[in-house]
This record gives structure tokens, C-alpha cells and sequence, in this order.
């Protein structure tokens, strides 16, 4: 069994005009053409290097400011506790978030990725970014349980999980 | 500028047939069918709730084999030297995979999740579990730079990127 914490390095920062909860958007397709910029330290540029032939890019990072971990919550789209983990609120035991931004502009020597359909808050800590690639991550049909059976609306956050 | 180390406790470990890296699918896609299973260790499991509805989950987990972190990389689907972001190969700063496989069975009193296509090592261990949402995470035709130049071969892993 593994139970030894892993420790991780943020490669760098994310910067976006959501400065506090309320009012950002919960995901992306929510965030439609809100623009950021992805910020990453020296010692990593060159490995952007063929990043900007991809439409988008995965950013995972660090919910920085989630507040402690509950394994039962009414999720921003919902009105009943549904089990955290079929959910995407930021209160996780590790406070992981994943977003598919689109790439606008990429400059690997200065480190910086300009972004659109930004949902993280702003000085998000990144830890890594992965390209997006339809064959390994799209699957438009695929079921999403309780999700499937609400309608389009309640797509940007209240104050429902306070933040540090 | 946030660079504080963060550390992540894992909330399970995922089983799957592959033992070595040599022959382990490098994607979930090409890795259909394969069976493995998630346990999620006994404080985490009512976080479980609602997600046997979900056909696909996202697990993050750690690339605990991998070897430490190189920027520049021959990718297995490639012949000449990408940037590493640029690149899923496991050798990152912060050695975090993602790979959304399918639930075919869900358990939440023991913890335990089968699941299908599954593309890590034996014994991972996991750090998140997201629910997969078409609306947030599908976008079919999203361009993907270099990878959109290959074929369709090579989808299996050699042993370019030693293992620990």
C-alpha cells in the first residue's frame, strides 16, 4: 500500500481576472473566451517547446484556496449531497483542479501561455500542463450520471464552499 | 509567486495487469478493455456516492516509476524531440498522470471501482477522482499540433523513458 505523501513543486502560476469565489465560472465552457495567463517559472520554459500547435492544453493545479475536505456536498449545478468525488468541487482530499483551456498565444522564452475560458482563480500554483488531445480525452457521448438529468443553467459560482 | 512545496496523501491505489513498463498501453485508448481496479482506502469511500452513474471517471494519480524529469523528449509516438508539456510521456516535473477510464462497477462500501482501459502501472497510487463530463472535458475536434501529423501505430510502450 502506498500512503506516503507525495510532495510537488509548482511550475508555475496562473493569472486570471477571478479574484475572489463568487461569480467565477465553475468550468470552463463557462468561462467562454475569458482570457489568463499561465506564468511558468525559468528552470521549466523549455519544456513548452510544440505547445502552441495544440488548440488546447490541460492545466492541473493547485485549488489553492479550497477550503478542508468533505466527502459529501451539494455541487454548484445541484440541490442534493451528491459524493465528492462525482463531483468537481474544489473541497477534495487533494485539492487537484483540471481544466481544458484553449491556447492563444505562447512565447516559450519569457514562460508565458496566454489562455482562454480561464475558471481557476487568480496566483493558482500550477503543477503541471498536458496537451489536449481529442483521441486520449474526448468522449462526446459518454454518460455523466446525476449531471445528465439537470438543465443548462447555475453555471457560475455562489459562496457555498468558502475559501481560505 | 506561489512556490511553496504541496503535498498530496493518496486516497488509494489502482491495479491493474501491467507490471513493467515495457507492452503497458500509453493510453487508455489503446489499452480498451483491459481491467483493473481502484481501492480507495476506507476514510475516502463515502466520497464514492453517485459515481456508478458516471460511464467514464478521470483518476489522477501519481507516475510513481517514473524517472526524474526531462524537458525535452523523443515522445513514443514520435521520432524527433518535443518539448515535455508538449508530450503525456511520464518523466515530468511533477510526475501527475491522467487517464479517463470506464466504471463498469461500483462498490462503496468496500471502496473498490472496476474499471476498463486502463493504461498505468500496478499499484498506483491515486490521488483524485473526477467525475467525466462531456460539456467539460469533450471537445472532439480540438487540433493537436504534432500528434495530429502521426499515424496510427505505435501506441504501446517501449522502454525509452526508464522506470524506477
Amino acid at each position: 500500500m502506498q500512503k506516503q505523501p507525495i510532495t510537488f513543486q509548482p511550475i508555475g502560476v496562473i493569472t486570471t481576472p477571478h479574484k475572489k469565489q463568487k461569480g467565477t465560472p465553475i468550468q470552463p465552457y463557462a468561462a467562454r473566451d475569458v482570457a489568463g495567463e499561465v506564468h511558468v517559472f525559468p528552470e521549466y520554459r523549455d519544456g513548452l517547446k510544440d505547445l502552441g500547435g495544440f488548440e488546447r492544453v490541460w492545466l492541473i493545479y493547485h485549488l489553492h484556496r479550497a477550503s478542508s475536505a468533505k466527502l459529501s456536498v451539494i455541487p454548484y449545478r445541484d440541490v442534493v449531497e451528491r459524493g465528492l468525488f462525482a463531483t468537481r468541487a474544489p473541497c477534495r482530499p487533494n485539492a487537484i483542479g483540471l481544466s481544458a483551456v484553449r491556447v492563444l498565444e505562447l512565447d516559450v522564452k519569457s514562460g508565458i501561455l496566454k489562455i482562454l475560458d480561464v475558471d481557476m482563480l487568480d496566483q493558482t500554483p500550477l503543477l503541471d500542463i498536458k496537451p489536449y488531445v481529442p483521441r486520449f480525452d474526448s468522449y462526446q457521448n459518454s454518460k455523466a450520471g446525476w449531471l445528465d438529468d439537470l438543465g443548462e443553467d447555475r453555471d457560475i459560482a455562489d459562496d457555498r464552499f468558502p475559501i481560505r
